[in-house]
């Protein structure tokens, strides 16, 4: 009777009470509320809106549905990056290790791919040996000792949320920016933290490709933050093209070691060290991003970020080797370069085509139930903006077999355009926002 | 997927073909989609509206899901009359047997209480050995002996549209026009009929109150019909008050049965008379609605609509002495007498109030898998309008026990107003509604 009033009220544009949204919750993830009852309120949420003490409170509901990390005892400022995916993003690879050899506690949950974007988890597994699913006892144990520890969603961690995101996929109600911002903040909050950076893609390869809705998503989740005792910092980037040149699971986590070892392409070391550098700021660490970003580099510079990751594979499962030696991870039995079939500008790299052909050749997923092969994708080394000449290696394809070179060929022919003109890409970093609003980011 | 793509597009205020909701039905009623997902689409359904040609495809895809009754080989005529639901509104059980006494086919599919109306399915099961549950064979044969079969909906009509109900109570999801129309109009075509006549409830105890949205639905059915070639008028009659004397089922038989001896309450009658002669002139066997309404008239007076009520009943199991000696109906065991508290007009006898009185005291649903006690309920002689003094008895209680008679005296006290001065209650019959538009009904 509870959820056919709530269902009621929301479909008439009414609001709904936190005490309501918490008992709904609760009722949700216990299975008294049936899938049928949410589907309907959560349609009406989608079409109706939530206004900001709604938002608050159904974070909060999922959030109290579950258990947290529970890190207050450490004491020390706990900062974790959330980035709303990509093609090719392995910051989180580079990002967390490389915050936790500065001291700062990073307890990050991460989540795996679906459709065209990548997960983080599913990168880390590629690591011969890594397991994503520590108890969180064990999350907290390595967390003391390290600082950081690499994990996905427990079963304990918002479970309200769990079931409401898969019911969301399976109804058409996902892109709704009060319940992705609940959906993130809920798992985010569970993590204790005392500050969270989050990188908000816009461009073709998004989630929420338009920049006005990006920022509203982003001035949803901050007051969410806010509200909740989170400071949170958002910067907007770029993902009209992939981050970085590798996208593919293997390729990306030899490429995120490369970073650690000051070896990253330009794109994907501005990204990190922009948000690391926030990280650092919001820890109280560091006065300015200037003088963060100069700590980020010295932390890479003598190794102690590559350091810190090889611990976190060890007290993880996996093989520490890998930081040494990346021919470890899985390898594609098939590879071949792929040529600019004319001359001229590269006028665009086209995320979600790239995304897709991974799926493809059997590097990602359809099902949540799928298992992508790590070893497949492309390191793609032409940038938007770059003059070819025809017969030029733009791309080299990493497949199964042949016919995965086929889908890998097809994809870059689709997603790779050569022009005689090319418009500028997305600049990588283009806002800065906080709960004072959204500037325009002044690239040091 | 198919569901995914569809509740997408409503979502977004498109369109969904009438070849996909043929798919989309089928495949809900075969249980090839979840609720959940049917739910979240119902929901889109309800905030952003349905067309008329979707309004269309819907009614057929419901109606192609299951069987239909078959009566085209019949030839004749073959007319229904749906109404809308109130309190005290027992013309069915009198219309049916009368306008089949003049040769009229009148395949009755009927439903059951649910909340504060009534259901004529529960009203004829107060007759001892009445069985409402016939087969669609067991129909048909009736169908042609007798012109007439009153029954439920059975299970291979329409099953896409029985699923989709009881998940729309489910889900907040019942008061949308096009919903409700297509829910009542598949069932109806289902019956393979000519001519279909509607009596649209208005007023506080009516399912839409409001005039405009009585209109609108009456509007969409008969555009509903039409596409289907099943020509309708609607009458838009009142359900300000109760209709008739008699609330509950083994009284509204029993008043039944006096109309059909031409013993009715005048407003019973005058309705009765006035959806039977459009029934008629719609069935081509009368010009007009006054010669059609004498033919009705002389029915009652010979005895033949109550002989074929009597034929009725028996061909359906029921005891058809019940025509001359109602007391074979269930008797309640305690009976009282209501009096007026005070003088003056009587300003409201509020049907909702009456209704959930019957609920309390035993007689009514509160969830579908209940069983009504029939003999429980109230006669109530004073009208909106008419003056009485205090103490004068303006109804009687029937009940099961001495709680119920204290129920049943609530009901009445929170009913029945008695005022200085009195407004005048709703026209009887305020409008007549066909494809042309509505106009102002004309009181003969």
């Amino acid at each position: 009777m509870l959820a056919h009033r709530l269902i009621e009220r929301k479909r008439d544009g009414a609001r709904i009470e936190p005490g309501e949204w918490r008992a709904l919750a609760l009722a949700y993830a216990k299975g008294h509320v049936p899938d049928y009852q949410m589907a309907a309120l959560l349609m009406a949420c989608f079409l109706k809106g939530l206004d900001r003490s709604e938002t608050a409170a159904l974070t909060d509901a999922m959030l109290m549905s579950g258990d947290r990390l529970d890190l207050v005892h450490l004491g020390g400022p706990r900062i974790d990056k959330h980035s709303t995916g990509g093609v090719g993003d392995k910051v989180s690879l580079v990002l967390a290790p490389l915050v936790a050899s500065l001291g700062i506690t990073v307890p990050m949950m991460s989540g795996r791919s679906l459709g065209h974007t990548g997960g983080t988890l599913d990168k880390l597994e590629s690591i011969p040996g890594f397991r994503t699913d520590l108890s969180l006892a064990e999350a907290r144990a390595q967390i003391e000792k390290y600082g950081c520890a690499l994990i996905g969603q427990t079963p304990e961690i918002a479970p309200a949320d769990k079931k409401m995101y898969a019911l969301r996929d399976a109804t058409a109600t996902v892109e709704s920016i009060p319940l992705i911002a609940a959906s993130i903040m809920s798992k985010k909050l569970a993590e204790d933290l005392t500050g969270l950076v989050l990188d908000m893609k816009r461009g073709s390869g998004a989630f929420l490709p338009e920049l006005d809705r990006v920022l509203e998503l982003a001035d949803v989740m901050i007051k969410l933050g806010a509200d909740h005792g989170c400071p949170c910092v958002a910067l907007v980037t770029a993902m009209d093209r992939p981050l970085g040149r590798a996208c593919g699971n293997s390729l990306e986590v030899e490429e995120a070691i490369a970073a650690l070892h000051g070896e990253g392409p330009p794109d994907l070391m501005n990204v990190t060290y922009a948000l690391g550098a926030e990280m650092l700021v919001l820890a109280g660490v560091a006065d300015d991003t200037d003088s963060a970003r100069r700590e980020l580099e010295k932390s890479i510079a003598t190794g102690r970020a590559a350091e810190r990751f090889q611990q976190i594979i060890e007290a993880q499962g996996g093989n520490p080797a890998v930081l040494d030696d990346p021919a470890i991870l899985p390898q594609a039995s098939e590879c071949e370069i792929y040529a600019a079939p004319r001359r001229g500008f590269v006028a665009r790299v086209e995320p979600k085509t790239i995304g897709r052909g991974i799926v493809e050749m059997g590097g990602g997923r359809t099902r949540v139930e799928d298992k992508p092969d790590p070893s497949v994708g492309f390191v793609i080394t032409a940038r938007p903006g770059d003059w070819v000449e025809a017969g030029e290696p733009i791309a080299t394809i990493f497949a199964r077999d042949r016919s995965g070179i086929g889908s890998g060929r097809k994809a870059l022919g689709n997603a790779v355009f050569i022009a005689e003109e090319a418009e500028p890409p997305l600049p990588l970093i283009s806002h800065r926002v906080t709960l004072a609003g959204a500037e325009i980011y002044r690239d040091k």
